[in-house]
């Protein structure tokens, strides 16, 4: 059959070539094409399945505290975007700008969005009057554009989509709080739903975002030891809202300005998923976003009975919530198991005859290739214990391999040797100075990733300028 | 109490003037905000509550039948946009160019999506080799850009937000049943959920879409008597496949070329909304778009035990899957009245202490204002009918709008004296001549609005040309 040739054509051992191994993945397990549009790509099915998966599971959490969905234009004219210095300079030169709307050159240049901080406070200017009318919890489900130079697919493109949520606040206290409280969420959703462990933190000012008093960032590490950012929530203080007059009645009779958060996760996720869970047969899919939670061979499928068994089955698994494939097609045994690995299908239901004589299947786990035979009595509990165990064990790998790749170090020399042979996550001391950390990354080319809340102590100072440390901090390279 | 001023501050009468009723009700139900962005608006929660609910029905629609979602570039290569001929003089004229990347200019022109056939087409030509490839049933749901020089919420904006279906199939029946379902899917959701009658039928040549062979479209009456086109469907033949060359190795062993179809509904169907069932006081919403379908509104809440009981009776009915909120702000019962019905709430649920004491609430319909006492026992079911019994008086009286000005005409002067006072569908008979229908848009305004599948005979001749008559043609003017 012409399609088993996808089993010779097998992907590129991660450890061969990991950026080939990635490469091979997004294409094997269908999630991207390309199209003329350079830079960008395209979500395939699965891909945008599972990003659906990953839409539902956050838009549910904020909804559930209190937040809203907004739509706001995808153009945003110079003018505007010129309004906050810090935020205009950090993402000007990194634009798409329309210029000709039909046959009409436009009187001023129109930029793709990159970001809509600038679009959200013109509109809370004009409906923030009074502490009456505050807090605003907003958020939209979109796409940006930032025209970058090197791209991959979900980990850097010229157009992702992402959420953005922008608040707007009475209190700094308030706008704080929603600052950590979606971190939190952040943090819940990489490591209960994506499996993915992350070290909360606040990113230095160097590293954060334009315009921001304070970005905190959730950092997961991926399986060659280097760092994915996956979520920053930024905290803004009332300098926007000074530049765009987001002004209101306060409770005293006086006017004060309001205090505003924004924060994002993105696409890039599911680059996260791939490089966390992935191994060299392909996808190892969460069963929380996985698009297919159990696929269903059947086994002798001529043989009569099977194929209904197999559909009675799906039936009973998909009426208690489990999303579940049968595979009735001719495609070899063979084929089927390794094109459901490759696209990460956490369990694979085998079922035949004698199976079935039995009154039973067999259930395989993805990570581990373990069989289970398994009854046909209580099979929906069945299944969901499994796919609970297999969420933690996917997890807990995760975590060993960000426990075993986390290095402590005193000196610069440490840093560099730690990371020789290959990336690591480095916990060092720092004095707080911009000088010393640009030092640190010149000398072993990581930037700091973050200074996580739970702090340690290494040693008393800095190891570059051997001041007195003010913060842990933990140094990776990060994709 | 400052907020009461809005009930002083009512909205323009409809019959007084149309145009600006509508305008006040986009604002003052809080559906759009205008920024800086002009010929764009913002959905506001509202306005975005009602568009997710209106996604999450279709989107359940089309899964069902075997649909996929995948997202596509936002930009398209001018030479890409070129290669089909009547697609590219469509659109080309009112597209938005991006002529600058950061701070260097592009070698080629990207034009932002007017809609994404060409994309589409692109993809499909790299995955499509066999017969067994097909179908392909794809949709996004994006927003897209058409310049437009004048410009009205939901109705007509430089960007609006849509789903945009484009499947590829092996014939040419299976591509015009696919365009014929999805036009029966989008009349389900116009009449069963939108509470909207709507004509299913043919664009002639002249309106259908730019590059398609067929055009298919469903035709809302708006109170004012004008046509609302809500949702086409177009079947392309193979000449989208010719140009790209989506091929295939047919079940014959040679090559054939596939059929497509693409397929939209958009925003603009809150507008649709809006003119179809609003009112003096306001919105009125079908139940199943209503972000809210019953509003709680505690009447002497100081009164121990009320505003408990108003929230238990929430969550009863929270339970039931109705969505449902307690107004327990201290607005007078007056404001908050006219507050939702602006905002169109189906159901106002008034409770009292005398209420709770006979374990009841009373039921207000906020298309007719008739009041029930209803007990609090089954409330769930009771609210639950009301909300259908609802649904279907406000669908009857589009439809009643609809039929009463609906008109036949056997000459050019009838058609024009039966839209003298006010527009109306006017329904004749055409030969199939473009030059006759350019003649009756000419002399009395109105341009086809479809070849509806239900044709009746009015006469035997074209009004224009006396030539023998090929179709029943509904005409109108159209939003």
């Amino acid at each position: 059959m012409a399609q088993d040739k996808k089993l010779v054509t097998a992907i590129t051992p991660m450890d061969v070539d990991f950026a080939q191994w990635y490469t091979d993945i997004v294409k094997k397990a269908e999630l991207c094409d390309y199209s003329s549009m350079k830079g960008c790509v395209i979500l395939r099915p699965y891909a945008q399945a599972i990003w659906e998966n990953i839409h539902n599971i956050f838009d549910g959490m904020i909804k559930e505290s209190g937040h809203e969905n907004v739509a706001m234009p995808l153009f945003i004219p110079e003018s505007l975007l010129q309004k906050e210095k810090d935020h205009v300079e950090g993402f000007a030169p990194e634009v798409a700008w329309v210029t000709h709307g039909g046959s009409e050159k436009l009187e001023e240049r129109l930029c793709v969005r990159p970001t809509s901080e600038t679009l959200f406070c013109e509109h809370f200017s004009h409906i923030v009057h009074s502490y009456r009318d505050l807090p605003k919890l907003y958020n939209q489900w979109c796409s940006v554009v930032r025209w970058e130079k090197s791209t991959r697919p979900f980990l850097r493109t010229r157009e992702f989509w992402w959420q953005e949520g922008h608040t707007v606040h009475e209190t700094e206290a308030e706008a704080r709080q929603e600052t950590l409280q979606i971190l939190d969420n952040y943090a819940e959703l990489a490591e209960k739903y994506l499996c993915m462990p992350v070290i909360k933190g606040r990113k230095t000012d160097k590293e954060k975002f334009a315009g921001a008093m304070e970005t905190y960032t959730i950092e997961a590490m991926m399986h060659d030891g280097k760092a994915l950012q996956s979520g920053t929530s930024h905290y803004f203080g009332d300098g926007f809202a000074k530049a765009f007059d987001i002004s209101f009645a306060n409770r005293e009779g006086g006017m004060s300005y309001a205090h505003e958060t924004s924060w994002g996760i993105s696409t890039r996720l599911i680059g996260g998923i791939i490089m966390t869970h992935g191994d060299d047969s392909g996808l190892v899919l969460p069963p929380a976003v996985a698009p297919i939670q159990v696929v269903i061979i059947p086994v002798a499928s001529h043989k009569p009975g099977v194929l209904d068994k197999a559909r009675e089955v799906a039936q009973t698994l998909k009426a208690a919530g489990i999303r579940v494939k049968v595979d009735d097609t001719d495609n070899s045994p063979g084929w089927k198991f390794a094109e459901y690995e490759m696209k990460g299908v956490p369990l694979r239901l085998e079922i035949g005859p004698r199976d079935i004589e039995n009154n039973a299947c067999v259930l395989v786990r993805r990570d581990n290739r373990e069989k289970t035979v398994t009854s046909l009595d209580g099979l929906a509990d069945s299944v969901k214990a499994m796919l609970d165990v297999f969420a933690k064990a996917i997890y807990d790998k995760a975590k060993a391999n960000m426990d075993n790749n986390t290095i402590k170090a005193t000196t610069l020399e440490e840093m560099k040797n730690n990371i020789s042979e290959k990336p690591r996550f480095v916990k060092a001391m720092w004095c707080g100075d911009l000088a010393c950390e640009e030092k640190i990354k010149e000398e072993t080319g990581m930037p700091s990733r973050c200074m996580p809340f739970e702090q340690e102590h290494i040693s008393d100072v800095c190891p570059v300028c051997g001041k007195p440390a003010k913060h842990m901090v933990v140094f990776g390279i990060a994709y």
